[in-house]
């Protein structure tokens, strides 16, 4: 019998994982085990640091609903979902639009506007336009594009955040025209706090981070024939845009509000640009897809 | 500003922790968050899968309630308990009583019993005396120690398994004689299967895991001014002694039961000898207590 200790237990482990039928559950798991068993070395972690950890993850998934993705808070807070992100957009063509953290307020079956609507039903604000043209690697308009699109109101809150969380708002489905243009009209956000009254918040708390996402719009773009682009335009200027409690925002996602903007569609309202590029999907290659609503997540 | 990519995330996570408060904690998430970033990097890890990773750390703790501890199940399958416990071994003398993993079924407030007395009050089967001796590294008797104990019934089934499981049974609370000296009466524990309704046995099942443990019984032993110990005894035969699922054996935790031993005080039952080695607490240094109650968990 091998005797166990804090080092031959990691043997012990990868050898029963020795039997996994797909070769890439066994990959992942493999080297998960070994950096949480390094990881347990490294800081030499206690019993009862141990038990904290465990209550603290089983307070993270108690505090999910289907409402609230209080795991991929914790993800985006890590920097898990910004590096994921990157590693995909690090496969995709260097010229494709950048990723951005999909956030825990994405949801599935958003209203469809016709172009040129507002997503705007139920808050008032100061309103904007966005409007923006979905290209090909070619530069040719994606002309059956789709554009959902979902953001917080004026006081940094998402329709989920609401008391009739049942209620959409300020999100929803567009189409774009056979150029791969698309226009609408919404409220401008407001940078937000996530949602700091669960076990991530206190997380945070505890680590004397701000909490706040710089204002920002949420984007999932797609088209038959190409790879789903999920990311989010960032408001110049925001105060927050250098220390995103997500890590969402980079350069090249920074989008200026202007005013009189000659090539705005609706260019007496303060108006927003932004462009995507989306890159065809090759035969047998994974999906990007990372759209799915969170109250649907199953193993 | 900061270009954002898959490199360059993991220092503006760890900068952003920099205001940490407590030193401990600082110490630990900088650990976790470069571990968790190396993983992803290592595997190149696909959004799809983080999200199917996302959506099993949920399952895990809604699966949690008072009477079931998944993510202590999940810490226990992947080697982590064990991980901790043996780490926490190597602190403490090395002629203590090595740790084993405290596993889901613990539960605080354990009925008392005096000494003789059997926990087996609701379950039948092979009657079995356990006895031992609590000392401390001078090999003197251990007069006030607390013995509690727990175990599965013969079919492998612990009391928050059955349906009554408000009911206590096979567990209990003893406390030493002058000597330090102990002994009680039992049913046979038998080798069980871990619960593998929940998304930890659909993990075990992809593995091509068995998710058996081998028949044992937890002892969580104590005095005042002296470490607790939270371990296990091993019954010598069983088949699955070498491929534990959840990596709880070692060899001096194994423990033959015998007919007619002389020194046991209920000789006409087959006995099974258990003895601790405590360690004096020293000032300052921190408990090695992980019996909390699982549903008593909070961060």
């Amino acid at each position: 019998m091998r005797a166990i200790d804090e080092n031959t237990v990691t043997d012990a482990v990868l050898e029963q994982m020795a039997s996994t039928a797909d070769p890439r559950l066994k990959e992942v798991m493999v080297a998960l085990v070994r950096h949480l068993h390094d990881f347990a070395r490294e800081v030499d972690l206690k019993p009862e640091e141990w038990l904290a950890g465990i209550g603290f993850l089983t307070a993270v998934g108690q505090k999910c609903t289907p409402h609230r993705q209080e795991f991929i808070l914790l993800s985006d807070t890590l920097g898990l979902s910004t590096t994921v992100n990157a590693l995909h957009d690090r496969r995709m063509a260097a010229s494709s639009t950048k990723s951005s953290i999909l956030g825990p307020y994405y949801r599935q079956n958003a209203p469809a506007f016709q172009l040129g609507e507002s997503i705007a039903t139920k808050t008032h604000g100061q309103e904007i336009a966005i409007y923006g043209r979905v290209t090909n690697q070619a530069d040719e308009g994606v002309s059956d594009a789709s554009i959902e699109i979902w953001q917080t109101d004026e006081d940094g809150n998402y329709d989920l955040q609401k008391d009739d969380a049942e209620e959409m708002d300020l999100r929803g489905c567009f189409h774009a025209d056979d150029q791969g243009r698309f226009f609408l009209r919404s409220v401008r956000p407001h940078a937000y706090m996530i949602p700091m009254d669960g076990p991530v918040g206190k997380l945070l708390r505890a680590q004397g981070r701000h909490g706040y996402r710089p204002a920002h719009i949420h984007f999932l773009v797609g088209a038959p024939g190409y790879r789903e682009v999920v990311t989010a335009s960032y408001l110049a200027g925001d105060k927050y845009l250098d220390s995103d409690t997500v890590f969402g925002v980079t350069p090249s996602l920074v989008t200026e509000t202007k005013i009189d903007d000659r090539s705005s569609p609706l260019p007496s309202l303060p108006s927003l640009r932004f462009d995507f590029t989306l890159v065809a999907e090759t035969q047998g290659a994974a999906s990007g897809r990372v759209g799915a609503d969170a109250s649907q997540l199953s193993f």
